[in-house]
């Protein structure tokens, strides 16, 4: 006999079934544009670039586009305390460079995202693609102001 | 007759019961301790507090600690780069200002405080008591990174 509701049992609930929604939710679905300076330029125009783009992490790229180093707002008012000239110091002393960065891809899930950013208690990740052995070209940027936004998203139930 | 199903139809589906779950969460539930400094303090001071407790935005608070201000770093960045001396220029210079704070409590909901960090453009909430007409304690922080820590919860189905 069918059963007499509008659910059928899948041996899941309803809470499970939106956790796996929630988990299926890709970088893509809510990266934002990345914001990028040179290795060569100073730490003083990464402030200005900052300010001007309005975003709280950059992404330094060598001559190939190819990612190099992450600078945070905390490591650029880390230098812009110190006694040394901005205008002359290149980001590269003081951005995180590679391998130490953390990256992601754009279709890599939404919570291994938000779990990286907890875990390395950072701001934000670049979404990259691979050119090589190494070799990364950063396509966008990911933050803690994206994982709000799913979180808005999901309680409007908005996901698709 | 009874269904042969493990549910019973309640007129809602199992989404729309995990997103009213999601709604209750309250601000208490994730709030971080605040940070504070005295409005008599200056920017150098406000700066180094940021860094040892590793926060991203101060609150500032009068000789009675009620809440005067807030300060992001992005507030700091842009006071470092300036060309006064930071040791001398007190904070309540460059602060965002009572009225001007957005403010939550902690029964708050946790979706309607994303939703203003989403709608403001700010990485932090002050927590707040009412003391008096305009007057409030400073009792918590709440931040972009709590809501990420709500979202990864929510995938893990760990919401009580």
């Amino acid at each position: 006999a069918r059963p007499r509701v509008g659910y059928f049992y899948t041996g899941k609930t309803g809470t499970q079934l939106l956790t796996e929604k929630i988990k299926k939710l890709t970088v893509k679905e809510y990266q934002s544009i990345p914001v990028v300076v040179e290795e060569s330029s100073s730490v003083y125009d990464a402030i200005v670039t900052m300010f001007l783009e309005d975003v709280g992490t950059l992404f330094v790229v060598d001559k190939n586009s190819l990612l190099v180093g992450v600078l945070s707002r905390k490591d650029l008012l880390r230098a812009s305390i110190g006694k040394q000239e901005l205008e002359s110091m290149p980001v590269s002393v003081i951005m995180t460079r590679m391998p130490n960065i953390t990256m992601c891809e754009k279709d890599d899930s939404i919570i291994d995202v938000a779990s990286k950013l907890i875990e390395k208690q950072i701001d934000a990740l670049p979404v990259v693609k691979k050119r090589g052995e190494q070799e990364y070209e950063v396509i966008g940027r990911i933050t803690k102001t994206n994982m709000t936004k799913v979180l808005v998203d999901i309680s409007h139930d908005e996901l698709d």
